[in-house]
């Protein structure tokens, strides 16, 4: 087992380190949290329990520790042919993934106003990869990047010119490369070229997004300047209205409280007051517990509210196409969310729905709907895998 | 001309006053503006030039300096029979229109924390009328009234169920007088009973919104908790991301400086740097200025993504329909928006366009549109002055 792809995702306090053949088969996936904090562990598949992390280990130690143990246990028995990072925000620099030299390395720097919690670890992960593998070609993978096809009426916010023109504010849109893979491979299942395929695709995992593919092209998004816009997720608002900022001065929540309220204490968790885990939710639902009735009727409402608005943004639609924890398993979301869409023209097959489309390559689509329906699972991981593996040449080097 | 109705438009800094007769024909319409600041005036149609004001004259003065020229012009020879209030918001406690007594004053009071810019000035409004009018019947118009059928999966924010709970947090919409206007004329020019057509109805004048009416009853809107929400206004930023209220601040902009560019520096005026007049836009545009444009651009598309969106709450759809002073009067605006929508199912015909509708009864739309397509005029002191009428039962008593 020598030739290998490692993939590193760094989140703001988690970090998550995949391993992939040639193939791209994931051969493990090792995990990282509560980075910085005093009880910070990661836990790798095969090894006993989970590995403790020196005081307040960070992003670096986390990945020595994972590494040390990929080869302990034969994972990893040679430097990997090439090396994919998940990098969160390349601003308007980035349109593709890029083999990363000291060059890209700045931009990356540049672009951390945009994502201050997630450029700085990202670039940590990368010179924690380059100290352990300094030959492997790196390649950083952009969340952004697929959306830089976006038009400037679907970019711009009405808000003065120059936010945009002299920091960059704009919709930059999030879950790129999910939402580039769902495309793709929504094209194969269809037997279609992806460059004149358009779909509407949902990534619904903790963060949720919607895109609007025309041509293969992202031409609309729900998130925006952050992850935070658009909508309704596990833990964060999306959309609100820009005047609770100022009602909300009137109970005296500050802006840093509303931040953290916007982020974590809102979305399904919010709304539920329970939790932010679909499953539990449909569950407590079923069992009559309102509030969580509440929570799935607004997070399924909202996102055909967003199906239908991304239509603007499309002459064509060869599919509507699920992704995502909750996008691939909750056959209960799927067929809410579509029983707002039947003007629209969507409608689904209970009993597809109920397989996942698992059977049928794939389709939840009705006989008579005017718009296919699909479920496709995605593994961002793997993804970053197939760009990594693309860009770095290391393929045709071979 | 002794049997007048009153209507009264009290903004934050402005006061609309006007006179119909019994068959809701207008006879006057008089305007103050700049009130509270040294040079504010009032202006009314037959009396030559502006009535300064005494000394930061505000709405209570302009009322009694209008009044008293509607007199000397022999417009109001006796007490109004009724005399109609826009009143901005009615929070959940009115669903309608309501006949001003001690109980409803008291409620408008309690909801001023909900538009603490409009229901005090809202409450003067009412004090300077039953000054000089003690017994004419007075009744307060809703903005937000017609919008309190809206289901909780469309009024709920998916932040923390208290803020509903506690402080009311939730979208109420405005404009619906406008919006219940546009249903029922809609339904009287298609031939429809009301309480069964469901249309898509577009507020475009300085401030913008847009309805799903089912079956005659508000069920989504684009304004939410303060009509900062939602589509592109003249200055007003409509949708934003929540996260740049975070981003702003490493740019050293206070959340009170947000406040003011978002509702009086943003929207058309803020993308096109120059004006947030339409027509100047337009006719810019035209001379080849690219950031007038943008502005447009922006405009049109946010407006098509929010028609589309709002399908998802309708299992018919009627007509959709334009109003106000954008969405009456420039034909550019509706192709551009209109030309977003063909997957939708909406197509116009350009020469009836053109004509905004006049010589076809409203309607716009091709001959192949999946749906009709109508421009309706509306008069928001007309219809304020219809529903005064009637809430005031002053028919009934003659």
């Amino acid at each position: 087992m020598s030739d290998t792809i490692l993939v590193v995702n760094c989140g703001s306090s988690s970090l998550k380190v995949a391993l992939f053949d040639l193939n791209l088969n994931q051969l493990t996936s090792a995990l990282a949290e509560r980075l910085g904090k005093q009880d910070a562990f990661a836990s790798v598949p095969g090894y006993s329990g989970d590995i403790p992390l020196a005081g307040e280990g960070g992003h670096r130690e986390a990945f020595q520790a994972i590494v040390s143990t990929f080869r302990d246990l034969n994972l990893l028995t040679s430097p990997p042919v090439a090396i994919g990072h998940r990098v969160v925000h390349g601003g308007e620099t980035f349109r593709e993934a890029a083999l990363i030299n000291d060059d890209v390395r700045r931009a990356i720097e540049e672009c951390a106003g945009l994502a201050p919690l997630h450029n700085p670890v990202n670039l940590t992960g990368i010179e924690a990869t380059t100290e352990l593998f300094p030959e492997a070609p790196q390649v950083a993978v952009f969340d952004t990047a697929f959306h830089q096809t976006l038009p400037r009426h679907a970019y711009l916010y009405a808000v003065p010119y120059r936010f945009y023109r002299d920091w960059g504010v704009r919709r930059y849109g999030f879950h790129g490369t999910s939402h580039n893979f769902m495309a793709t491979e929504a094209a194969r299942l269809l037997g279609k070229v992806p460059g004149e395929t358009s779909i509407i695709s949902a990534h619904l995992g903790n963060g949720c997004s919607i895109t609007a593919i025309r041509d293969g092209r992202s031409v609309d998004t729900s998130m925006g300047l952050t992850p935070l816009e658009g909508l309704v997720m596990g833990t964060r608002s999306g959309d609100i209205d820009p005047g609770l900022f100022d009602f909300l001065k009137t109970k005296e929540i500050s802006a840093e409280d509303l931040h953290r309220i916007l982020n974590n204490e809102s979305g399904l968790l919010g709304l539920s007051e329970k939790t932010n885990d679909m499953r539990t939710l449909s569950e407590l639902a079923e069992q009559g517990h309102e509030p969580s009735l509440v929570a799935i009727e607004v997070f399924c409402f909202r996102l055909a509210r967003y199906i239908s608005a991304m239509m603007a943004s499309l002459s064509e639609l060869d599919a509507l196409v699920f992704t995502g924890g909750i996008g691939e398993n909750s056959a209960m979301v799927r067929i809410r969310t579509l029983s707002h869409l039947k003007l629209a023209g969507f409608a689904i097959e209970p009993s597809l729905n109920q397989q996942h489309g698992k059977q049928t390559n794939g389709r939840i689509d009705r006989e008579d709907s005017r718009f296919k329906v699909m479920v496709i699972p995605t593994n961002e991981e793997r993804v970053i895998a197939s760009e990594a593996l693309q860009t770095s040449g290391a393929i045709r080097q071979r």
